[in-house]
């Protein structure tokens, strides 16, 4: 699928045109895109979209009738639609693997380039990450919380249009949801797809057991059977016990029964008893309704006995506290040979300014113990003084038996990518490997461990410096407004 | 852009493969689409999505490489395959016109045909339907919040992806949200779109009086310039007030200053203050941060000054209690000749059976007293009782003197459209329109009026008869299971 360039806010548009009337349009810049609070009141986020970014930069161009519409806009002089016909992105990108666990704080995508065409990228680059990267950390907090159960995700019927549907399968399975209801997200990502019947199915049927026996008919060795049609313990139970029996007869195997409503820990725990008791204990129990990662772990710590979790709505909506959205934004950092800071009056809101480097400090067991955000070019030595970005005067040492590991590649050059895409299989691999790795505690779901991400000596004064060069220009500012 | 075929739950495809299975592929079956519970705690929702829905509907059929890939699947038979080939849809659908205002547990979309066909586009129609409703409600939601003030949605980089932004838009639009930062949408869909530029213009010029300069000279006529990026009262509002001045030397109006930080309220009362002392009473005030119907309501409580609400992340999202996802639900009512009901534990979920009508009571005002669901070929008049869906014994009686209007109408026959459809600016006029004849208190945002949804006799009448067949058939699945 192409994405098109009008896939933007305005307001991209009209900044070029005004760079382009300053001459200012080629002019290098960098931009950061990154996040100032993990979602859902976590620890960490898994980053995402990195696949579709790229696809999105490498294709970027205006077509006829794009450039026609935009003329009919009639805000845009005949110059700047011209020069829209050829503009391409050609600058470069440095980012995270996706599946990598990232922080607060951190920059993710770097785009460096001409200002036309790191300014321009904006809302694309933050639709495809934020949404990718909020549900690929929603998908890895579920995961967890079945603790090896696996979870299929169903939210299509709820997910945010038909695209909404396919990028949230694609980036669940790289949080750790490796299976999806969703037949395009299969034929697209190659993502294993399951499904079996509706209570629709069963209702189809002048009985319950007719409609069991109708489809095992039809798939004899992949059939699970939705049991809460009428009632789960006293009618779909015992019509799917007969079932099983029917089929184990024939030579096959009842697959599984599926509970989509009711209380799951106490129904799971009767219809377990029951299948073990009468000889089926590999038969599979299917739970869904609502689940999410609080009700999955409340479920297993009633002693519930799920094995598969059907998720669908919390995860396609990326629903609950602190969720809904990722606030990732994408701010300048240096433009020329200039630094830059945006300030806030929360200084735990100011950015980072220029060219970083991220740093993950690494136990010698492989466990992560913090990151550092550095200048590009610093040089940063295990046992270094590093800073806390909310509290400057605060400061740590890193243990000087560390190693330091860059978290980010450059993945562009030139408008060009540098290597060949990881498979999707590679990037839900590597969130698995890196979820382990976090620090105890960091998995919690209430008042998780907050994972330390410092910043390096250097950037720490360049930053304040660019600070109190911002305090003087406020004092300038004001003396204006007293005289105006 | 077309809607392929495989977004759908792979459920949809076994249960078509276990109907032809069974040679019950065209039995006639009619399914309902509609919701149990209103979003947002509120008290309506807006219609939104039939025109995509239908364009779904007609150009569903699968191509070889859709086939191709379900055939790679191994779990359906050639048969299936081939009578993929072929597959369409042919059925009836019947609707409210987009923009409607409409209520928990009556039918929306009714889709009738065949079991195969009405079933297979269950995903895909909930898919639309939800995601379009729930924004055109919110963005319903925050337009009444802003009480005549202007909405501008920008929601594009926190959405579900590319078609999230789209598809949010458009829906938007009709609950009320005339315009939006997404060029896509002004392209796709007629929008107006709107933008002036970021933070980041600001900090690409040597100090903020000449970013916005620059601005102002590429846009005079046209001109928003942000003020938060250094202060807004320091910094921001004495540069604009600067450049207002210089603009109307050269006989251009500045339209605008965004505010996109800080506390609105208090910063808009000065904005405006400034600007009506300094003469320029038409410079408009957008504001903008995370804001929804909850804090624009509290803005102007507060006496803010606010002109332009700039709405993104809480809109696209639908964020908030009781938001995030429509629970629209899609459920068979009748097969052949017989009605279905769907019961749970909680009969006020108990499906309602059958094919249906929604009428509205509507006052000799005009204003909207309740709506009745009554069976297909029901006559209904003014004057008779009406009953409690969740209290079948609870029953009124219509006011006498209200007029009963059909809010549906069928829309697709045979799988062809009935009529051309409306333009977004009809269904947002509509919804504009409905909106102001509800019953007082149905607008509150916190326990609002719950506006009254009845069953007719003849509807009640049935669903009882079939919820005693079932629980006869219950006593009989209990006997099953004791002799298993």
């Amino acid at each position: 699928m192409r994405y098109s360039p009008l896939l933007t806010d305005l307001y991209e548009l009209t900044m070029l045109a005004g760079y382009l009337d300053q001459g200012m349009q080629e002019h290098r810049a960098v931009f950061d895109l990154f996040f100032r609070t993990p979602p859902f009141n976590g620890s960490y986020a898994v980053f995402a979209g990195l696949e579709n970014a790229l696809c999105y930069l490498e294709e970027l161009r205006f077509n006829e009738e794009e450039l026609s519409y935009l003329d009919g806009l009639k805000i845009f002089r005949p110059a700047f639609l011209s020069y829209l016909e050829t503009f391409r992105f050609r600058g470069s990108v440095t980012a995270p693997a996706e599946g990598s666990v990232v922080f607060s704080r951190e920059p993710l995508l770097t785009v460096e380039g001409s200002l036309a065409e790191a300014q321009f990228v904006e809302t694309a680059l933050l639709n495809i990450i934020n949404f990718q990267t909020l549900v690929a950390t929603k998908g890895a907090r579920i995961t967890l919380a079945a603790a090896g159960g696996t979870v299929l995700e169903f939210g299509l019927r709820r997910a945010q249009g038909p695209d909404g549907g396919l990028s949230e399968a694609r980036a669940a399975y790289i949080g750790g949801v490796r299976s999806t209801s969703n037949v395009m997200a299969g034929k697209c990502y190659g993502i294993p797809v399951r499904g079996t019947h509706a209570h629709s199915w069963i209702m189809a049927f002048p009985d319950e057991l007719t409609a069991f026996r109708h489809y095992a008919g039809t798939f004899p060795d992949s059939c699970i059977l939705l049991i809460d049609t009428y009632d789960t313990l006293k009618s779909g139970l015992p019509n799917a016990l007969t079932v099983a029996r029917e089929l184990k007869a024939k030579g096959h195997d009842l697959v599984g029964v599926r509970i989509d409503s009711g209380d799951l820990a106490y129904l799971s725990r009767q219809v377990r008893a029951a299948f073990d008791a009468a000889g089926f204990p590999g038969v599979k129990i299917v739970g869904s309704n609502e689940l999410d990662e609080y009700v999955i772990e409340s479920i297993r710590s009633e002693g519930g006995k799920i094995d598969i979790y059907g998720v669908g709505t919390r995860l396609a909506t990326c629903a609950g506290e602190g969720g809904g959205a990722l606030g990732g934004v994408y701010k300048l950092v240096r433009i020329g040979e200039e630094p830059k800071l945006k300030l806030t009056s929360d200084l735990s809101k100011a950015t980072l300014p220029d060219r970083k480097k991220v740093l993950r400090a690494v136990a010698p067991d492989g466990s992560y113990i913090q990151d550092v955000i550095t200048l590009k070019d610093e040089e940063l030595q295990p046992g270094a003084l590093v800073f806390d970005p909310a509290n400057p005067l605060q400061h740590i040492r890193l243990p000087a038996n560390a190693r330091l590991v860059e978290v980010r590649s450059q993945v562009m050059h030139e408008g060009v990518r540098c290597a060949p895409s990881p498979t999707l299989d590679d990037c839900a691999d590597r969130a698995a490997r890196e979820l382990t790795l976090l620090p105890q505690g960091c998995h919690r779901l209430v008042n998780p461990h907050l994972y330390k991400v410092s910043m390096s000596q250097g950037l720490n004064t360049l930053r304040l410096k660019l600070m109190s060069r911002i305090q003087n220009r406020y004092a300038a500012g004001e003396a204006d407004g007293d005289t105006a």
